[in-house]
């Protein structure tokens, strides 16, 4: 069996991991800060550096190539980073400097697409035909898996499912558009519901969690509130179950898939925030399509995107069973 | 060239074609009222009859086949129709019974998925990669087709675009849910609003074009109106394009399409709905995604359907270009 490395590149961290083709394991799993702000070639000899301790924890394997997962908007066929925000780069080509780097072949793909990948192959979404996934952190990143391939759209920005209007007058999103799914149910987005709510004047204990600087509310301080009992923080997660699962509801009534996969930290809040989401999905969506679909938590918190652009790179290769 | 039998059988009218294999003609298309309060055999008497008249209108080409075009939820692999609220069927072996009638092998597809199949083979999508389409109507249909395959979900019930929620405690819709795209857009939607404006006394000269009776406001005569210079007439289609818009521009961020096609009566109001339906998708969807997709009118009205039937029942036998 010969092995992957698996590039996960965040806007916080870079996570390195190197994946066996037959999904059986995933070894060397080493991750440091991005620090994006020091520039793009400090940021790629972190990632030398990683994908060298990464391969040295597979101890010999034979490592047939790297995948990338990298946030977008990518050129995936000719492997450039167009523009990315969180990382400042503008028309990288990240895959051509990372195969340079490593003397390894490299694919490059969508982190978010590599996440829901990753819970395809080796996680939650294990098997599923067609999986619609959610990415839930700083933004709301989508990933779509039609029959074991991820799909891409015409111009490599399919799955933008954050950027969907779910109300048309409502608040305002990064990406400029009004009442995006993103602009409610982001970390940010939670964060920032909880605290008008203070400013306003609500009974919580939100606030002690945070020495009274409203500043340092995040959505983790929300879910642990919750999970703690505090009825104010528990009406948010419920109002962000609520939206998620208009959200979770249209993505059930337009691909009817067999598995909507929810990643990242909002997974913390558990059933408090599945078991209204599921109930708001089953009000809004076709009871035939919801009937079809397990909507699930992902499994590999931390490695999806690391397996999933393992196998990015597998599908590409046509090599292996991704 | 061999020919295939399409049947488009709507609520109200039932169309059949019989289109070339290569779909360079369409010939002996016949059509009749659908009268389903007359019950199952009656309809399917009449389509018995209307194929006939299609075979013979084909002047002696072998027939390879039928394709149907049924609304939905489908049990396509099986033939059967499950439920059919416009018809009245439930659980009908569509497929065999038509099959056996004709005497010639048949194949089933949703009625939606079979106009937007059509407008890909030989309408307003053609040779297009990735194309969501909208058949707006007395409800919305929805159908996707991806590589030159229609895309049906896991249970057959994907592409229900209508049924997607825009704003989440908006207008109660037909189908259960609350703020459906459906329940703004449709035809009936559109009327409604219209009427709805009209009692609550704008200055408008819709009245006149139904003798004073608001019960026989359809869609059509917004349009007229609106055509003819009335003010009212123009906001509530300016309005339909803005809810219109705010859904495409979710299929846009969602599917990367290089076509979005819309189809139905919603198109005779021209420019006046697809100007302000573009700029509001200009003002909400991604750039890049914007720019890679068309958004046009049907090419096909009254026949998409029994060419995408038609081209269903190719796609199955593999034996054409469809």
């Amino acid at each position: 069996v010969r092995y992957i490395v698996g590039i996960d590149i965040g806007g916080t961290n870079l996570v390195v991991g190197t994946v066996a083709e037959d999904g059986s394991e995933l070894v060397g799993e080493v991750s440091e800060p991005t620090h994006s702000e020091e520039g793009a070639d400090a940021v790629m000899g972190r990632i030398g550096r990683l994908v060298k301790s990464s391969i040295a924890g597979a101890r010999g394997k034979e490592i047939a190539g790297v995948g990338i997962g990298s946030p977008g908007p990518l050129d995936t066929a000719r492997g450039v980073v167009l523009f990315t925000p969180n990382l400042g780069w503008t028309n990288f080509p990240l895959r051509d400097r990372v195969s340079k780097m490593t003397g390894l072949p490299a694919e490059l793909d969508n982190d978010a697409n590599c996440a829901i990948y990753g819970e395809w192959w080796r996680g939650a979404a294990r098997g599923a035909r067609a999986v619609v996934g959610l990415t839930i952190g700083t933004g709301i990143g989508g990933g779509i898996v039609l029959d074991g391939k991820i799909y891409h759209g015409v111009s490599d920005v399919a799955g933008e499912i954050g950027h969907t209007t779910i109300d048309p007058t409502g608040r305002r999103c990064k990406c400029g558009n009004y009442g995006c799914l993103e602009a409610y149910a982001s970390g940010p987005a939670i964060a920032a519901r909880a605290a008008e709510g203070i400013e306003s004047g609500v009974e919580t204990s939100l606030g002690k969690y945070v020495g009274g600087d409203l500043g340092k509310l995040t959505a983790q301080v929300v879910y642990q509130a919750a999970h703690d009992g505090d009825l104010y923080a528990r009406e948010v997660v419920n109002d962000t179950a609520k939206l998620l699962g208009a959200g979770v509801a249209n993505i059930i009534n337009i691909f009817n898939p067999d598995v909507v996969v929810i990643c990242g930290g909002v997974t913390l809040a558990g059933a408090l925030l599945f078991d209204p989401l599921r109930r708001e999905v089953h009000r809004r969506a076709f009871k035939d399509a919801v009937k079809a679909c397990r909507i699930v938590p992902g499994e590999l918190p931390g490695t999806a995107g690391v397996f999933g652009a393992a196998a990015a790179f597998i599908h590409k290769h046509r090599g292996g069973s991704a």
